[in-house]
């Protein structure tokens, strides 16, 4: 009980079930949660199994993915017309890509602005998951601060979950600073990843709040395969262009604050830097997950800002039985000043994220299979990649044992243009393709990327459209003819082996 | 001579023939210019005539494109090896197509950090127009500042080109700042289109100064036809739009300041603000056309701020025979800084800029024909596309008697990608397609937009892929059939009319 300290607020306390019930059809919620951390475990799900009796549609806008079988039962159920900006479930992932549920894949930098620039989202109910509430009844989140700020600004009531299973040490961690809409928008003064600039909690209006639960079931834990021998590989290449990049004195050994997406390819990348040259690193990131503590632990990390931690079962363990060790070197911000145009230039952050396929002339796809279906979304890879200091990024050269190439003639789908891409790796190599005019970018990016059992194959097309003329040399019937071999035939590989002609 | 008040140079006074000679084969060339203004008229063009005499091929890095015919003349007799950021001359663009000269369509506000990266390009020499030297030797710009301070800085030579056409009022519009490499960066302290963060000239190392020259030439003035039936419906659709915002207490009537790219559509859109309700006006723009200057004869416009001014001989006259009438409204600054973007999001910049084509899912290709061959170059739609408060793109709904429709199945070029616009606009109406799901895009794109022509036709291509699935429905084998038919058949247009199946 102590953890309410704005005894208003102790006349509020529902069950979850009861507090599920103030949410209406065709509500607007504004939902915590940043890659399955510190999202509702209790009053959401329970709207999500309204469902089951009753006919309840409601949009959400969370930070980006849920955690447990959140998004996957309110979809089964057919409980969401509308999600964005992120997801990252198989069962709402399969809902987006037959029409059941409206997707909006968005930058996780812009969400908050847009909620200030447009009324199509009113937010009619927030939930929050907290640590707890202050004096004043304000807002302690846990483990992500996410979109949370802007959505109890814009909400018309606001639910509050509060999760014992956190210490209360977790206050202080976070830094909350409200962005006013142009023309009032002042400067954001993050000049260091560690900067801090506003509260430790969500300052809200209490009049809001509409309900506080209890909820005692902590975030689902990450689960990350270890490095193997491709990530091991990818992580090298980038180690060793880095430590170019310091050998030739454009970066020193501390580098720029470093960005990486989730996952094991990034989760390898940064475990790679334990046994590195480099030193006093910091990050300005937006999740943090096991290897940022392994960075911490091995003396190689001073200071990690994001908007969420997302750990496994063993690292959280670890981290929040003595949080005090890691506290002040950690800061959680909102993911509009995680991910915000101004800090991410002015800091100069080395953006590292992966790919789903990149092309020979530096275009990324990073949410769309076969260039249709949605796997995740974009998350906030477009917001380092756009405005940072170097845009890396990574995938394996080849996967389904050989059947489909990670480089193609033309991406099915872009989300980074090649206007934005500095650097690209697979376990094969790592192409700088900063200054590079398109036919010079090919030319290295089939060298060091591809698999050698693409790399006629790649180079055939290149130079057969070469011969076509064009800053950006394409034989346009023959663009997806890859993808489309893949799907007719079970394998991007033309059958005869092509063999190149120069 | 006055024009020069730093004695020293007084010594280095060469004709522009003999400055030339300075440039050697194989050199990195950084010169002044952007979007035809304040380039070099006398030391680049002899470059290009040096090239019909002997071997010498150099990289020239701008802030834009050229004027006169200097890009041209540089294509033509062999003395470009590689181009960037931007350019717009028929010339080069047949060179670079042809893989004669090498071209790096870059973002205009991130060639500065480029420079600062990498060391692939050194910046032998210099060439800057101005309107005079300080006391000091520095540098007072004429029409542009563009990429300058940042070729100076970086330069081992600077010859300067002094162009007596201009009058020395010119001194005090221009603000220089020098911005730090990362991890030294700072708060770029623009917080309104007004602020002055720099000096008035570019501070440069006297010593680099090689060669100073006079020139006579007068900028090479902008052509732009007259608004015609399409661009006034268009301007009239996007201020309709913001008056909509307006009654909806969204924008005030001085709605945020505003960018518009180069050429016949942005000014029709720009001159449209003349007769509207709209009052107070600012701009925070790359380029100042004839409009800005109507729209302070009107009264509409307070202040605006660019990085060049590019406006018609008549115009010209107006403007520079009577300077001080508008200085103090005006501020030319870096490209750095004029597309920052943490100046552009800070703001809350209303982009507007033209497209090539568009698709149904809200993509934009603005540089390429037919996906392979350059037109001009991104410039900096992208960074006012990606940071700001709005991004709008216009385009004629169809062109070339109908054989081509602006809005296609997929674009077949990216440089800018859903994620990233707001507004669709041809003289056919508006498409509002922010917090949008591809497939509402679809059908708002395809209602609002698309000329009678076409709509059946794309409509059938939309409901066909539809029936696949996907969160971006498309049927990949088809999705440059309407490419595809241009080139073999002379039209966009499928002969048999596709009756809609809705």
């Amino acid at each position: 009980m102590n953890r309410i300290k704005y005894p208003a607020y102790l006349d509020k306390i529902l069950t979850p079930k009861v507090a599920a019930m103030i949410i209406k059809n065709h509500d607007v919620l504004g939902v915590s949660g940043f890659t399955k951390a510190g999202d509702s475990k209790s009053v959401l799900p329970m709207v999500a199994d309204r469902a089951l009796h009753e006919d309840i549609k409601v949009t959400v806008l969370s930070g980006a993915s849920l955690g447990y079988d959140t998004d996957a039962d309110l979809a089964k159920n057919g409980a969401l017309y509308k999600r964005m900006p992120f997801q990252a479930d198989p069962t709402l992932r399969k809902s987006i890509n037959s029409h059941e549920v409206l997707y909006v894949d968005q930058h996780l930098g812009q969400t908050a602005d847009m909620l200030q620039k447009i009324d199509s989202f009113k937010i009619d109910v927030a939930i929050i998951e907290a640590v707890g509430v202050t004096e004043e009844g304000y807002i302690i989140p846990t483990t992500s601060v996410g979109n949370s700020p802007a959505f109890t600004e814009k909400a018309e009531k606001i639910i509050i979950e509060i999760n014992t299973t956190f210490p209360e040490s977790l206050y202080g961690l976070h830094d909350v600073k409200f962005l006013k809409k142009q023309p009032n928008r002042d400067v954001i003064p993050v000049l260091k990843s560690d900067t801090r600039i506003g509260d430790p909690f969500i300052k809200i209006d209490p009049e809001k709040v509409v309900a506080i639960v209890y909820t005692e079931v902590p975030d689902s834990p990450a689960v990350i395969s270890a490095p193997d021998e491709k990530t091991t590989a990818i992580s090298k290449h980038i180690l060793d262009f880095l430590g170019n990049e310091v050998d030739e004195g454009r970066l020193t050994e501390s580098l720029l604050p470093l960005q990486a997406g989730i996952g094991k390819t990034a989760n390898a990348i940064l475990s790679g830097f334990t046994n590195s040259r480099f030193k006093d690193l910091t990050m300005y990131s937006e999740v943090l997950q096991d290897s940022t503590f392994e960075l911490f632990d091995a003396g190689k990390l001073s200071f990690a800002s994001a908007s969420s931690i997302t750990v496994t079962e063993e690292c959280s363990k670890n981290i929040f039985s003595d949080f005090d060790k890691y506290k002040d070197k950690l800061v959680l911000r909102p993911q509009n000043i995680s991910n915000s145009a101004e800090v991410i230039s002015r800091l100069g952050i080395i953006g590292i994220n992966t790919a789903i396929e990149f092309d020979i002339y530096g275009n990324v796809n990073s949410t769309h299979i076969m260039g249709t279906n949605m796997m995740n979304g974009i998350g906030g890879s477009g917001d380092f990649a756009r405005n940072g200091y170097l845009s890396i990024f990574a995938c394996p050269s080849m996967s389904k044992e050989g059947k489909i190439s990670h480089i193609v003639p033309m991406v099915s789908h872009t989300d980074h243009t090649e206007h934005d891409i500095d650097i690209l790796v697979t376990e094969q190599g790592l192409a700088d393709i900063r200054g590079l005019a398109p036919i010079e970018r090919a030319r290295v990016i089939i060298d060091k990327c591809v698999h050698p059992d693409y790399k006629a194959q790649l180079l055939y097309y290149f130079e057969e459209a070469y011969k076509l003329g064009g800053q950006t040399p394409h034989i346009l019937p023959e663009t997806f003819s890859w993808h489309t071999r893949l799907k007719t035939e079970g394998s991007m590989k033309i059958k005869k082996v092509v063999k190149s002609i120069v």
